[in-house]
């Protein structure tokens, strides 16, 4: 059985692009990561895309626009872990011997379909209530606080954090760094979490090219990444059924993810996780296992989540300062899990990273239903 | 490498369902499969679900209404080749290793969805000016009669097959033959296609559960389907630049699905095409290569597509007897060709079938921007 290897990565600028849509960023990232991967894209197999909201044969007309229509192509849709799971799948095609050289692209262009934040499907019962996104995660906010003695204070460094680290990166939707003070000030969104606590609406895409052993032997750039693992589960609140605190999804996804890479928590250097809102990251580097349960708001206090700190979370500037474009969120984190790994990324370099881990979680916040969660984990 | 096995099929009824949802169906349909399979439902690893118009995390829902919450679930779509794009997934899942027991699952509820005949995004330029699908199905049939010289009256034969055979089917969505008078009578479409022409709106699902040589040997029914090929291509102006009377897409699909399966089209006893329109099945079965270009509607007169014809086409009813829940299509294809092969299908059993193919072709009409095709061959 054959390893993936990823030999390119490509990502738009992150933020709002009014003139282009789905499928122009797609092709501009796909191209991009052809290039990075130095193949003539005519090398490339076949393609899987992830996105969310963009209808109907998107990654068709990603592919028509870049000439390579013909190939095989799937869409893929698994909710905020829609391009992860293209990634996945990616990786299955090259498994099972089918393909060589696959791409994933993930994209997402939401400031066209929605005005503003996005709004729940009419069907859905627990938003018609008032349990929507943010209502949900304020929820699991108060209750960690009430349980864990988080302070607002603390919360409020997430972002701080995340928005410090996307200002060192030029492809992310915001470029300022924020206090604590503007995080505390900012308009109330769903109490306790304000609107810098939660990740914008953005358009943006970025995709991968993975290839086979025998692939990568032959494309080789000197700049291969190994895809370990690439883990898929499905929640529901059969999976979790109690807690606000803890997500055993998120867990159970890892404990996959870690069993196939054949490593543990402690051999991570950097995670890109998915923090929709400043708990969320709290939520999933627990879940993770990178820190233990109640312990990260005062890691991340004390800069161990910081470049430069014991394990950097969100060196990327995360969903809330990278941005989050649904479908192209899970295939951006791997593509700064890859320049990590390859000391490309100049002053939010993390120094010496030979191991990185993407995580993203989607659908309902506290599994009621229908929820996807991956975890990717990434070797140099 | 191991071979792909299809052990278990279900199917809901096919028809208007109003106090169901896609995820209702879907689980009727997957509990149907399982059972059909003869085995326990935990022994199920993983599942895909094909979808066009469902919505997030559709198949995740469809999997916690069944009690199987937490396997890894990955929704796809390809338009109406978006069911057989979930089968296709699934082999290669099987293929890769990572899984021996995997669902696909195609399901769709487009009468909540639509009301009437379904209407083309807002951002179609070509529908926009007129272009809709029935349209350009239109153009290619009168197309088809200049180059060829079909009459009306042969093109009216193709539904009156098709409904023939729905007939026999107790679950298709029409269940009364119909006469080449009817055809004509009927209410006009887009000339000369009439309503009789078109496949209804729908909704539907079905189910399969394919699995590994070892899980089929072990979970034996004595049923058992080998998954020959599932091919994919995409489509675009590219492919397929000028002609309205041949497929080039289908026929490249065709070719790979051949290949891998090792057959031509002489090898094959019975054939699922996509007739979504009367004209769509004469440039499918002339695009597989199953009957010359020019004269399957001669060989419609003649009854060579019938049951008990040389090659029955669409036995089960087809798109426009059976009825095109779009996800669902592709998966019920596969379960009509599976029972085919089995011998269960009673008065419209094609005897002595070990060769059969499904075709599926989805996006738009001539293959501008964006379209999927997809070819499996079943041996029995």
């Amino acid at each position: 059985m054959t390893d993936v290897h990823i030999l390119g990565v490509g990502m738009t600028r992150f933020g709002r692009h009014p003139d282009s849509d789905a499928s122009d960023l797609g092709a501009e990232a796909l191209l991009e990561a052809i290039a990075d991967a130095e193949i003539d894209a005519r090398a490339v197999e076949a393609a899987y895309c992830g996105h969310v909201f963009q209808g109907m044969v998107t990654g068709q007309r990603i592919l028509a626009q870049v000439g390579l229509a013909g190939l095989p192509l799937t869409n893929v849709e698994n909710a905020c872990s829609s391009g992860a799971t293209a990634i996945r799948e990616a990786s299955l095609a090259i498994r099972a011997g089918e393909h060589d050289v696959v791409v994933a692209i993930g994209t997402e262009h939401l400031t066209s379909r929605f005005r503003g934040a996005l709004t729940p499907d009419p069907s859905d019962p627990e938003a018609a209530v008032g349990a929507t996104m943010p209502g949900v995660y304020a929820m699991r906010a108060r209750r960690y606080m009430e349980e864990f003695g988080m302070t607002r204070e603390q919360l409020a460094l997430i972002p701080v954090k995340n928005k410090g680290n996307a200002a060192r990166n030029p492809l992310a939707h915001f470029r300022t760094p924020i206090t604590v003070e503007e995080v505390l000030e900012s308009r109330p969104i769903a109490d306790p979490l304000n609107l810098h606590d939660c990740s914008p609406v953005t358009d943006g895409a970025a995709a991968v090219v993975v290839m086979s052993d025998r692939a990568a032997g032959r494309f080789a750039n000197g700049r291969t990444v190994r895809l370990a693992a690439s883990a898929l589960r499905s929640g529901s609140v059969d999976v979790e059924p109690t807690s606000m605190t803890f997500e055993p999804l998120t867990w159970a996804t890892a404990r996959d993810a870690y069993e196939k890479a054949g490593i543990g928590p402690d051999d991570i250097d950097l995670a890109e996780v998915h923090d929709c809102f400043s708990i969320a990251e709290v939520l999933r580097v627990e879940g993770l296992g990178l820190f233990e349960q109640g312990s990260y708001p005062t890691a991340v206090e004390r800069g161990e989540a910081d470049i430069g700190g014991r394990l950097p979370i969100n060196p990327s500037g995360g969903l809330i300062g990278k941005g989050h474009p649904l479908g192209g969120t899970g295939v951006a984190q791997v593509v700064e899990v890859v320049r990590q790994l390859r000391g490309e990324v100049g002053d939010r370099q993390v120094e010496g990273a030979k191991v990185g881990v993407a995580h993203c979680r989607g659908g309902k916040a506290v599994g009621i239903e229908g929820a996807a969660c991956t975890v990717q984990v990434l070797v140099r």
